[in-house]
């Protein structure tokens, strides 16, 4: 019992810091998306070919969860997005009082988007809210077909199912329905777009419903 | 520094129950391994195909640790091993006190391996310790190269890497020898085995791996 207690005190103030982000970021009229998937399911990759394709469209900012190194952080800088780098020095998720840091050195008046990349755990992140205003969840096809069912709370919560690197599918056991019918399942809304961010395949549909998103944010009195 | 107290305290209690399973495990003279990845490297593979090889040779029992579902202990049952399966219902590692209780529930003097597979999840299982004689990471190729960098803790604490799912080399970016080299930086002593669960390739090395330190641990006086 008295660990649920402790628990329960740490998450409510982590609420209170995303729910004066959420304020923040209404006020701004800027989106929010909070990234999270296992490590190694193609999250950069997919940032990467997002900021390029749509750098003429919608300026995107992005926040940049590790427990270590700067690995991730370059490859964005490369595509000369702003970027801030956030190590949870062992930690294993994002906080709200991080983000809120993060904000102060990004230039968030130039930007259309902020997209925050947990750190890969399919888990923990779940449980943390940091103010977004939606969850992608990223699956990779190499992971296996049976993740929303092992995992579901993240899968109940996004908004948003990335199916990546469907250009393996020839190569692996993943049956592509299973996992569209048990994530639907846990979160009948939830919008699913199966990508390759390698091929390109597929992700004209995540680009127009990122751009849609993004004038909807602009829009909204 | 209040957060710090907190944790500290959690992780003694577990340590201290930790403990009492090591003491268990070395009077029974019972190797026991605690294998640890993200969601989807492929450890219930590697273990259906590992029971399966080694049945003549050595005896072993599965402790199952899921967030959710029992699909694992399920596919770990259809091989007549014993299993008990642990559900956490949300939380992200098991605990020593879990394995405590689940070890009754296993026909441990019939034994000669336990192996715990815990929650998919690269981050938190590896701040809890089990009393496990050592820990097994294993890292899918798809995962990419930049895992034991950007991971580094469980690199630095496991006795054997298996680096999974070599049959796909061919069809995702991984620099193997960067990987072990990175692990090796971390963790010199730190056996690799790049293997196929699927193809069975490199698969020997590990059966012999095993079946080699259960042998020396029956003879530990």
């Amino acid at each position: 019992m008295k660990k649920i207690n402790i628990e329960k005190k740490i998450l409510s103030e982590n609420e209170k810091c995303a729910i004066e982000n959420t304020f923040f970021f209404t006020e701004q009229k800027k989106l929010c998306l909070n990234m999270i998937s296992s490590p190694g399911s193609g999250k950069t990759t997919i940032l990467v070919e997002t900021i390029t394709a749509l750098k003429d469209k919608i300026k995107i900012g992005i926040i940049e969860g590790d427990v270590q190194t700067d690995i991730d952080a370059e490859r964005i800088r490369a595509t000369e997005a702003p970027v801030v780098q956030i190590n949870t020095e062992g930690a294993c998720h994002l906080s709200a009082v991080q983000i809120s840091r993060a904000l102060k050195e990004l230039p968030v008046d130039d930007l259309d988007l902020i997209i925050i990349e947990n750190v890969g755990n399919l888990v923990c992140p779940s449980a943390f809210e940091l103010g977004e205003a939606g969850k992608i969840v990223v699956l990779s096809v190499a992971e296996g077909d049976d993740k929303p069912a092992k995992y579901p709370a993240i899968f109940a919560k996004s908004k948003v199912l990335l199916i990546n690197k469907i250009d393996l599918l020839g190569h692996v056991d993943f049956d592509i329905e299973r996992a569209k019918d048990d994530a639907r399942r846990l979160n009948k809304n939830i919008r699913i777009f199966p990508i390759s961010a390698k091929t390109g395949e597929g992700m004209s549909q995540w680009y127009d419903w990122l751009v849609q998103n993004v004038e909807q944010e602009k829009m909204r009195q």
